[in-house]
C-alpha cells in the first residue's frame, strides 16, 4: 500500500510533483496531508512529519512501511515499480534529458522559488511585475526554463515527448508560479503553460488547493489575509 | 564516445562524483578538466564550459554529442547504459535508500557545502574546529549525515550495499571534506571514512588533486597561498 504524505496543496510544491505523478498515471495510493503552519522545530508540522521522516520534510512516500524521502526518488522508485506506465519519456535521449531536467529543477532556480512562492489560490501579478522590474535573477531563471521548454520536440508536446511525464510533474509547480505572478513568457510558453493546466491531475490539484482556504503566514510574504 | 567535463580535481566536488563512478567501474571515457578561476560571466571558465552547457556547470556529460548536464542525471545515465555494471546497489530498497540519499545530498547540506568547500590540498583542521564550535547549522548537517551513515547494512559495508555504488561517489566529497576540516564523528563514521579513503579511484582523484598546484582564490577563503 502507497501512502504519500503532503503539504498544503496551495503552497507545497515538492508535494505537488509526486502527487500528480502518482494521480495522473492511475496509480492507487493513500493520501496524507500534513498541514503547514510553520517550519521551526516546535511547529504542528515538524511535530507530526518528523515521525514518520527524520529529514521532517514532504513529501514522503512509505510504501507498506518502506521510507523514500525526496521527491526525485519517489519517482524514480514509482517508475520501477511500475515500469509499464512509463512514467519517464521513451527513448534514453529523452531520459537522459527530462532526468537532466529534473535535477536542474531540483537544485537551482534560487530566485523563482525563494521570490515567487507558489500561491494558487492567490492573484499576485501586481506582486509578480514589481518582483519581475526589480530582480535580475529571477528573469535568469526564467528564460533559462523557457530555453527549456522551447526544446520539446513539438509545439503541442509535452517536455520530452508526446506523454505527460515525470519531467512534466516537476515543472508543473513552475507553471504555477508563472500563472500567478504574471510572469512574461513566450507564446511558445505559453502554449506548454496551457498544455498542462489542462492535464486532469493538474486541474484536480488545483481545485484542492482553492478548496483549502487555509492562510499560512510564513507562506504569504504578500498577501495580508 | 564518452567525455566528462570537470572542474579542478581538489575543489569540484560535483566532478568528483561522477568521475569516481567512471573510473571505479571501468568505464573508458575521456576526461577534460576546465581550470577554475572564479564563476563570474567574464571568467575564462565560463568562457570555455558555456560553449557546451548553457547552464555553465560542470560536470557534463557528452556521449557523441549529446548532453547530459547533471550528476544525478549522468549517473542514471550510466547507470542505463550499462546495466549489467550495477551502479546502483542491488535490491529495490536499497536502490530507493540510495536514491534517497543522494537527492538529500543533491539539496541539502547548505552549511556543510558553503562553510567547509573541498580543498583536498589544504590541511584546514584548525579552521574545522573554529567552524565547528560556532556553526549549529554545521553540526545539524554532520549529524544528519552521521544518522545517514550509520544505517548501512553492516560496519564494514559501503551506505547501500557490500559494493560500491553511485551513492558512494555521492558522499565521497563529504569525505574529504570531514578529512579536510578534521570534522569531530563517531568511529562508526570514522569506519566508513576510511573505507571510501581506500577505493582506488578515490585514491586516484586525490592524488591527481594534490598535483595540480592550482591555487584558486575564489575557493580559498581561508588559505592565504
Ligand atoms: N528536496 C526535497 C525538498 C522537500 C522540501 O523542501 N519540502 C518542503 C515543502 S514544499 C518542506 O517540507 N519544508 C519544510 C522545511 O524546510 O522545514 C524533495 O525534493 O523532496
Ligand atoms: N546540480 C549540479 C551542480 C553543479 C555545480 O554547481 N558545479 C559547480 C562546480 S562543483 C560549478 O560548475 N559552478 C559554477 C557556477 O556555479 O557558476 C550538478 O549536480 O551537476
Amino acid at each position: 500500500m502507497l501512502e504519500l504524505f503532503i503539504g498544503d496543496k496551495n503552497y507545497s510544491t515538492w508535494s505537488m510533483r509526486p502527487w500528480l505523478v502518482l494521480q495522473h498515471f492511475a496509480i492507487p495510493f493513500k493520501e496524507h496531508l500534513i498541514p503547514f503552519d510553520h517550519f521551526e522545530l516546535d511547529s504542528q508540522f515538524k511535530h507530526s512529519i518528523l515521525k514518520i521522516n527524520p529529514t521532517g520534510k514532504v513529501p514522503v512516500l512509505v510504501d507498506d512501511g518502506f521510507l523514500i524521502w525526496d521527491t526525485l526518488a519517489i519517482c524514480e522508485y514509482l517508475a520501477e515499480k511500475f515500469p509499464d506506465k512509463d512514467l519517464w519519456p521513451e527513448g534514453v535521449q529523452q531520459r537522459a534529458r527530462a532526468r537532466s531536467m529534473c535535477a536542474e529543477m531540483h537544485s537551482s532556480f534560487m530566485a523563482l522559488r525563494s521570490l515567487c512562492g507558489m500561491n494558487i489560490d492567490a492573484d499576485l501579478t501586481n506582486i509578480g511585475a514589481k518582483l519581475w522590474q526589480d530582480n535580475l535573477k529571477l528573469q535568469q531563471d526564467v528564460q533559462r526554463i523557457e530555453q527549456l521548454w522551447s526544446e520539446r520536440p513539438s509545439t503541442d508536446s509535452f517536455l520530452c515527448g508526446d506523454q505527460f511525464s515525470i519531467v512534466d510533474a516537476f515543472y508543473a509547480p513552475v507553471v504555477m508560479r508563472f500563472v500567478g505572478y504574471g510572469i512574461p513568457i513566450s507564446s511558445f510558453s505559453q502554449q506548454y503553460v496551457q498544455k498542462i493546466l489542462a492535464v486532469p491531475a493538474v486541474q484536480q490539484w488545483i481545485q484542492e488547493a482553492k478548496a483549502e482556504f487555509r492562510f499560512v503566514e510564513c507562506e504569504e510574504p504578500y498577501r495580508t489575509e
